[in-house]
């Protein structure tokens, strides 16, 4: 049986919780003290343990939260009128996911050589989905390849996160990546 | 004072220790006994400790070797009669470096914020200047664009290794960004 929903105050409190965990795990990474988020989101220790049991919970629901937004981010920019324009956009916003919630995921997955987690694969193919979606609307105005492929794009978006350069240097390097994307350079 | 050269015996012995190094590192990680690299290399572990006093010291050579020799396949390889293909090559070996090396690194460097320690940034300003001669020399015949970045290149191809994705996969994602790079698709 499903949970009963929030009532409109608890749904407040929850949103709250999100945003300063959010915040605090940015500044400080995710072993920030959990009371400062609470604090910060105005609520007390209690309320904040009611909505998430621990520090993972929290982590996760954060993690969750900003692949929801990516998706739903995605899903408007399908209506954007540059299909390629698009799809970069999009990328660029990947990019500093990638970049900063990459620590969030350790508390999931803390093991690199593991292939990830039931909620991990599920977000990925969320993303894969979203990217596969922005990359054929691409192709079908011949703003990108025919045969480019979504996965390798991604791939290469998170391989230029992980470097470490600073968003507008990520952002130079995810131009470079573009120019090879280009249906008007041949084979 | 310089140290006095290495008997003929003693430099047979050190070369043995680092290829056997090389192998129990790749083998299972930079924790690996040490006891087993002396063994592999035939030699006693008070031999081994005579040439490298601890873990970071045979690490840290381990690492010095392979930059030299990836610094020397890119000097070979500016003799190379294609040089669009040379810097391709070189650029693929990088990557192996990368991503095989890479745990090695953080036998000096353990902190990933740290801009690294004076070895690491002589090592990495060779590397550029590998790179960047083979850039220039493609760019002399047209191979490449005449506004690449040889660092832009060096990070993404970096980049791509970060992902942990396998060899053959880390390739053909090179390959993209190789498009992107060729002279023929404008400004």
């Amino acid at each position: 049986m499903a949970p009963p929903p929030l009532r409109s105050d608890a749904l407040r409190n929850r949103q709250r919780l999100l945003a300063a965990a959010r915040e605090v795990f940015d500044e400080q990474g995710v072993t920030a003290p959990l009371d400062e988020i609470a604090r910060r989101a105005g609520t007390g220790n209690a309320t904040m343990y009611r909505h998430f049991a621990n520090r993972r919970e929290l982590a996760l629901a954060v993690y969750a939260d900003e692949v929801t937004s990516l998706c739903d981010h995605g899903l408007a920019l399908l209506e954007a009128p540059d299909a390629g324009e698009a799809l970069f956009t999009w990328l660029r916003a990947f990019m500093r996911h990638v970049a900063t919630k990459r620590e969030l995921a350790t508390v999931e997955n803390p093991d690199p050589g593991d292939a990830g987690s039931e909620l991990f694969a599920r977000w990925h193919a969320q993303m894969r989905g979203t990217v596969a979606a922005l990359v054929e609307r691409a192709q079908q105005v011949g703003a990108v390849r025919p045969d480019l492929d979504a996965v390798d794009l991604l791939l290469v978006t998170s391989g230029i996160a992980f470097t470490g350069a600073d968003s507008g240097r990520a952002e130079h390097l995810l131009d470079l990546v573009r120019r090879g994307t280009g249906h008007q350079d041949g084979g």
